[in-house]
């Protein structure tokens, strides 16, 4: 008879893998998986368990027929900084024009602004009541975004408090320099000088911290151009760090193209991505993430190329891009009801986009995204009947049970 | 000096009384509210404190500047039913046909079903879990539709379901009989006869086990005619019950005018509404209800009327219309936040709409609704720095406390 070492073995529960190419939502009639020091040691269906010798400190545990998912990966968000927007988004509903609310100081720089006056210790308390909420909605991965501090000193803060919120709760943050989100008013007039010093300056110095693990621009009329982001990527590839793009949001500069010849990880937003884009982000791997709360917000009207992305075989996540101005959400399964709605994404994929293409677009896939031996017990256990109704309601939570790394954490 | 015998003092708030005609949200400089009885006793600032002898027992609490509004308040919801309709949602977005779901039993049918089959524990054990998740929003009135029994049998249980809910919750019910919101399948062919049924049976069975605060019915082509409608707001007056009608959704059949000329509580969804419809609403007093989350599940693009609302001063609510089939959303910041995105409603509008003008959709204006001495103690305080706030972000839970009747209750 097999000996295990098992920590904890759920029976009787209902497993979404997620595995690609197998059955919708990678189900099985496995319906129990075994824990041991922090990964899933086992997967297999209750008939098995007879022929296992399970040590005594082992915990079984029934979960009543309920749905087990991966853990929710939110691969693109801007949880950090300070302030919020509500004041401009109320003068606009009243019907300030654009300029008006710039002269009131709105816009990013407002949030700029609001990230720069805050102290560390208030930035990490404002982000660390939004992740709570977070983790109530399953997430056990996160990717958290610098770009509010936008000179060395606060770019730095925003990643401290990233990398603080991953010490102190029970979730996996990943650290995403995007020092090139927009130009600081000290270099109005100036973006050139502006993105010298992100590649010589800001990103070697913030890397040698440790702060980095992946890099991030704004190309878009609005922000930086192509050429300007890709001095950044050399910058980028020469420290071998990973990057990324928001490309193809407001219009199509071929910024997706480009992020796939530096083989990103992901190419972010995408709604003017045209098929030369997409042939190179399948070409190269690169994950298409999708963020429907923004184009909810932002009140968009051009689709990304959904047809395209899945005839060409380019993965699809899907993100919260929580950030104050144009994506206020935190809910991962609201996302999943709004890439269904806007987008007509299928309730498989929207729950593929949240964990194993997800954890690709982290370069993470060989960790989370899915429910596979050897991969970390990252778990999300729900009140539902069927996977499809995490993205048929309107971002209702119904997280049963939470587990990280193995370990059952409480979320309320 | 004056005596009081106050039970519980807030000082140090910020108050979004919600009064009408006042300054916006209705906020003053008075930053104590002080509750006696359940009720709200007295509201000033913190300088007239001094003046007044509290009792011993009264319990002082320090809000440490944070917003108090009026407990928000759901006019509009079908939130006792049973399954779900997960699967034909995912069905239609893997492109079947309405046709084909149809022939699986999908649609309204299904949720009928479901709620027959349902116990009346299951049905109030499944509808527990959702006003759970609405209390953790600040919900402290909660009204509740009937219409997925289409039965007496099944009425009554989802009535009774309904009372229970509000008996066994820190949560005040109203129960809305909305027997003619479908045909039942027995009665295909014959809605004349099943609308016979529904006011000569259904109806005065119903009222007289006390379980109809409300009468309700769904004109539409697919559903009854203004003449039916006609009928059954009849049989309701005789029973001096008020009336409300789901109007003008998806055509223009003028059952607003109606349900307005029959002094109708409201009228809801309104997408069709025309200005002869407004103007009969502004003459009866009848509130538009809008409901913005049905809007964005059914992706609609015809957009109610506003400004002819605004113009000829029709109180606007607005509810969730908690429901399987087109509207299964919970939070009524998020639907706050979708009446902004979708129907450019202001922020103070929309926590109007959920406070103030809800109170009136349900007749309870002279109890909840504002903060005024003399009201329920209903309160929900925020974790935020401006009520803009509730509206601005995509549905956050920023919930502090909340009070219902005077009374401080966890929602957790
Ligand atoms: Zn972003
Ligand atoms: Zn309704």
């Amino acid at each position: 008879m097999p000996n295990t070492e098992w920590d904890t073995l759920f029976i009787n529960t209902r497993l979404a893998t997620m595995v690609e190419h197998t059955s919708p939502y990678g189900a099985t009639d496995a319906d129990c998986l075994a824990i041991q020091n922090g990964r899933i040691a086992w997967i297999g269906t209750q008939d098995a368990l007879p022929s296992f010798t399970r040590p005594s400190h082992c915990v079984e545990i029934d979960m009543e027929g309920r749905w087990m998912t991966p853990g929710l990966i939110d691969c693109h968000t801007h949880m950090v900084y300070g302030g919020n927007r509500a004041e401009e988004f109320e003068m606009a509903l009243n019907g300030a024009s654009y300029e008006e609310i710039a002269k009131k100081g709105g816009g990013i720089i407002s949030t700029v602004n609001s990230t720069r006056r805050a102290s560390e210790d208030d930035l990490l308390a404002a982000s660390q009541s939004r992740l709570k909420e977070s983790l109530r909605y399953g997430v056990t991965t996160l990717e958290i975004k610098s770009g509010y501090g936008l000179d060395l000193e606060n770019e730095i803060k925003m990643l401290e408090v990233a990398k603080k919120l991953g010490e102190q709760n029970p979730v996996r943050v990943r650290k995403t320099f995007l020092g090139a989100h927009a130009l600081p008013p000290e270099f109005a007039g100036d973006s050139d000088g502006y993105m010298d010093k992100v590649c010589k300056e800001m990103l070697p110095t913030i890397h040698a911290l440790g702060l980095v693990d992946a890099v991030d621009a704004f190309c878009e009329k609005i922000a930086f151009s192509t050429e300007q982001v890709r001095s950044l990527f050399k910058a980028a590839e020469a420290l071998k760090v990973p990057v990324k793009l928001h490309a193809e949001q407001l219009s199509n500069l071929q910024g997706a193209e480009l992020a796939a010849h530096f083989k990103a990880l992901s190419a972010d937003h995408l709604e003017y991505l045209d098929e030369r884009g997409v042939k190179a982000m399948a070409d190269h791997g690169t994950v298409a993430v999708l963020l429907p709360g923004a184009f909810y917000f932002l009140r968009e009207t051009k689709l990304p190329p959904l047809e395209l992305l899945r005839e060409h075989k380019v993965p699809i996540a899907l993100a919260t891009d929580c950030n104050p101005g144009s994506s206020p959400v935190i809910s991962p399964t609201l996302v999943m009801n709004m890439s269904a709605i806007f987008f007509r994404m299928t309730p498989e994929e929207a729950l593929a986009g949240f964990t194993r293409n997800a954890a690709r677009a982290l370069g993470l896939s060989h960790e989370i995204g899915t429910l596979e031996v050897g991969k970390q017990a990252d778990l999300a256990v729900w009140d539902i009947d069927h996977p499809a109704e995490l993205t048929n309601s309107i971002g209702n939570a119904s997280l049963y049970k939470r587990y990280f790394n193995g370990t059952e954490t409480p979320f309320n």
